[in-house]
C-alpha cells in the first residue's frame, strides 16, 4: 500500500494528475447529452459525471465543466430547457469518445462522429438512435460550484426509452444486458458483469441475495 | 423500444419506481464513507453517488440523501470536517451493502458488518482496512439541493492510499486490476472488464487507442 499526500499530487504534471484524480472516484456513469440550440443546430457531448439525485421526483444531475472548457451543451440546455441522456454501448464507444473533441459551435458532433440524431414524440432535443437506453430531461436547476467554476445541472426525467426486455419484475433495469458501459478516468470504457444483487438490508438480519 | 412517460412512472408503486429511476443513470461510482463523531465513535455508510468535481484542486463530491433518511455520515463530516472514501472490492460487497441498514447512532457499522477500521497517518476519520483503493477528504462545501432536500457534499482530497502496481505510467489508476466494483440501482454490484482506452480526441483526427 502506497500513501500519497496531496502536497505531492499538486507537484505532478497536469495530465498525470488529471488521469490519477479522475480515476479515484471509481467507475463512472457516462452518457451522451444531446441538445439543440435555438436554431435547432444539434450538439452531442460525452459526460462522465452523471449522478442520481432522487427518484420521486425523478431527478438526475451531471457536472458541467467551467463554461470556457465546455460551453455548448450548457448554453443549449439554458436556451431550450431540455436535453437527452443516452447510454453508451460497446459498439459505438469510439464515436462517443470522439464527441469529446473540441468542435466549433456550428459543427454537429452527430455528423462529425457518425451517430444518428433521433427525434421521439416531438421532444425538441435529439436522442442518439444507436443508444439502447435513453431518456429525456427538462432543466430544473443549474447550481454553480464556486470552488472550481463547475456546475451541477439537474434535470427532471420526462420520458424513458429502452427495450422492455431489460426491465426486471421489480423495476430494476438490467444495464449489463443492455450492454451499457461505464468509464474510468477521462478516456477508458468498461463493460460489466454482475457480482451480486441484495435485498433491503436490516440491522441484525442476514442479507438476502436476489436474482439480477 | 418501449417509451415510458413520466406521468406513468409517477403512478408506479414506490419501490418499483425507485429501482427503475436508480438504474437509469447507468453504472455508478460506489464507495464506503468512513467518519467519526466528536467522541470518536465510528460510522461507515455506503454511497453510490460519488462524482468527480475537479482535478486541480482535487475535489470529489457525493450526494447525501435528506437528513431524516441519512443523518449520521453528514453530521459527523460537519462536526469533524474530515472523512474517508473507500472503494469496494468483490470479497466484501455483502458487508459493504449491509452498512445500508439503519443502525442506531451509537452502533458502529464497522463492528456490525465485520469490516476493520484503520487509522493512517493520524487522520481522524477511519479508513476501511479491507479496501484496496481509499482516500482522505476534508470538507470544502455542503450545497443544499432544495428540489428534494438532498445535499451535494464536496471534499478536497488530502491523501490517497493504494497499491503502486495499479498506477499506470500516465497516472491512470487500473481500477479493474484493483477489483473495485461499481453499482446499479440501489442494490446490485458489478465487476468490470476494459473495452477500450483512447487518446485525447481532436476534430478530424482518427482516435488512437492506448493500452489500459
Amino acid at each position: 500500500m502506497k500513501s500519497i499526500d496531496i502536497s505531492e499530487i499538486k507537484e505532478w504534471e497536469r495530465f498525470y494528475r488529471a488521469n490519477f484524480i479522475n480515476s479515484l472516484t471509481g467507475f463512472k456513469s457516462v452518457g451522451l447529452i444531446g441538445t439543440a440550440n435555438k436554431n435547432n443546430q444539434t450538439n452531442l457531448g460525452i459526460f462522465s459525471s452523471v449522478v442520481h439525485i432522487g427518484s420521486d421526483p425523478a431527478l438526475i444531475g451531471y457536472i458541467n465543466r467551467p463554461l470556457k472548457a465546455a460551453p455548448h451543451t450548457l448554453s443549449n440546455i439554458e436556451s431550450t430547457g431540455v436535453y437527452t441522456m443516452n447510454h453508451i454501448q460497446e459498439n459505438f464507444i469510439d464515436k462517443a469518445h470522439q464527441t469529446s473533441a473540441k468542435y466549433a459551435e456550428e459543427i454537429s458532433e452527430f455528423d462529425s462522429v457518425g451517430l444518428t440524431p433521433e427525434y421521439i414524440n416531438e421532444f425538441r432535443a435529439p436522442f442518439v438512435k444507436e443508444s439502447i437506453v435513453k431518456y429525456a430531461l427538462s432543466l430544473e436547476s443549474i447550481i454553480p460550484i464556486t470552488l472550481n467554476d463547475t456546475f451541477l445541472v439537474i434535470g427532471k426525467v420526462i420520458s424513458v426509452h429502452l427495450p422492455s426486455s431489460i426491465i426486471g419484475e421489480d423495476g430494476f433495469i438490467k444495464l449489463d444486458e443492455a450492454g451499457s458501459v461505464c468509464s474510468n478516468g477521462v478516456d477508458a470504457y468498461y463493460k460489466t458483469k454482475v457480482c451480486n444483487r441484495f435485498g433491503y438490508a436490516k440491522p441484525d438480519q442476514p442479507l438476502k441475495t436476489i436474482p439480477s
